[in-house]
């Protein structure tokens, strides 16, 4: 882009990131957390599954020997499932077999030095698809006149346990959100509810599990790129007041340089 | 970017606009609004004023020969002012006529033929800084145990018309975030705290005011960027999901072409 001097974090992913741009959603978290030192880059599909966003992963991401003269994706986050893991024969299902070999192939998109879009600079991080609260989810569907879907805790929860698998094969780390927010429910679908907005759609107490869990992974997996470690790209403006020379305190900074 | 298939709405600013990742921010709230449309890109230096800006603008927006491959900044918003309009000796002071000179160079970058910078598919937008509830930032500093600073809501008033000023002359439209702000509040300074989270930032209340009255200079101004104009550069699932042609769905498309 014109503004080209940060480096980003890019969220790909289905409506649960699309949709994290809302107040507290993850987006929203992660700009307001790495305003001045990374850009936060929304690639997120309401509806997609991991089969529909292969071709638009391929049309976004720049190809190698185009990434030198763009900012680097520093950080990408790979978030699908919710869509995959519907049941037969809802148009959006795909395999979990599929869905697992889909993902492996986002991953060594940018992992493997084989692939046009491989990315050397860019750390991987795996979530999983949440829980959904199924009775919640269909209520607000017939509120809109709309059919049940076909949609299922235990098929969600099989599709999280395979993102996980994917993890460990691909040797990247993964954000159990299933997990997370099923211990933090109370392990009852009754809790469910309370960490989403209609269902299926994470609130901002069902974003905040994701966030936190997120930002351990970095700093377990990635901490280079932790917010902490990180410094703003052009001066605090601390150190810019009381300058002797502000053309050179404003020169712009490596943000690995704190 | 690696990630450089979106145009780029960029806001260049003050601490009220890095501040504006907050939740019910302005960044958020035009990250949400043209999510899958054009990127927000959040370029708020907390503290500054147009003087140091200048060095910064030169160093982040790409000049005209790079332009191409980078994603277009199809909206730039500079809202400064604030910092500008202390009273001296404090050191952000900027006098007012080096203030409107300053904005009119930040605004000829882009619309100038002449400047190595030139984009001539960037729309640009003047926002003036909002008014100040100088009591109750007063107040915070006291907590914080600092002394008074040296701002006024005059100040800030006189700095907001000389933004307008700059746009008369320079042909470009004007957000008077300080009138809106003023009239919201019942143009009384006792009702300005319900608009601010400290005094001198914008809490949700004040950001909506900005936000909306950011939409109505684009409805009017720039029509065809507004976000109900454009579409989706990914096709809605809805589209993708009864295709029979996938591969031909997911191609990017033009977000004018709606």
């Amino acid at each position: 882009m014109n503004a080209n001097v940060q480096d980003v974090v890019v969220l790909l992913g289905d409506s649960i990131t699309e949709f994290g741009w809302e107040p507290h959603g993850l987006a929203q978290r992660l700009a307001q957390t790495y305003v001045r030192k990374f850009d936060v880059i929304n690639r997120g599909f309401s509806g997609y599954n991991t089969e529909w966003v292969i071709p638009v992963f391929e049309q976004f991401f720049a190809k190698s020997q185009d990434q030198a003269r763009l900012p680097k994706v520093q950080l990408l986050t790979i978030w699908f499932g919710a869509n995959d893991a519907c049941i037969p024969p809802e148009p959006q299902y795909v395999p979990i077999d599929a869905y697992a070999a889909n993902l492996s192939k986002l991953v060594n998109f940018v992992k493997s030095p084989d692939s046009p879009y491989y990315s050397p600079a860019t750390r991987v991080v795996l979530i999983t698809p949440p829980p959904i609260a199924i009775k919640q989810w269909n209520e607000v569907l017939a509120g809109q006149g709309e059919e049940p879907q076909g949609r299922s805790l235990d098929s969600a929860h099989r599709y999280a346990e395979a993102t996980k698998e994917v993890g460990r094969k691909e040797g990247v780390p993964v954000v159990d959100a299933w997990t997370g927010i099923w211990e933090a429910c109370g392990k009852g679908e009754e809790g469910l509810p309370r960490y989403f907005s209609d269902g299926l759609h994470l609130n901002a107490n069902g974003y905040a599990v994701v966030y936190d869990a997120l930002l351990k992974a970095i700093s377990e997996s990635y901490p280079e790129i932790h917010p902490d470690a990180l410094g703003f790209v052009f001066a605090d403006f601390m150190e810019v007041m009381p300058s002797q020379n502000r053309a050179q305190t404003l020169i712009k900074r490596n943000v690995f340089d704190k």
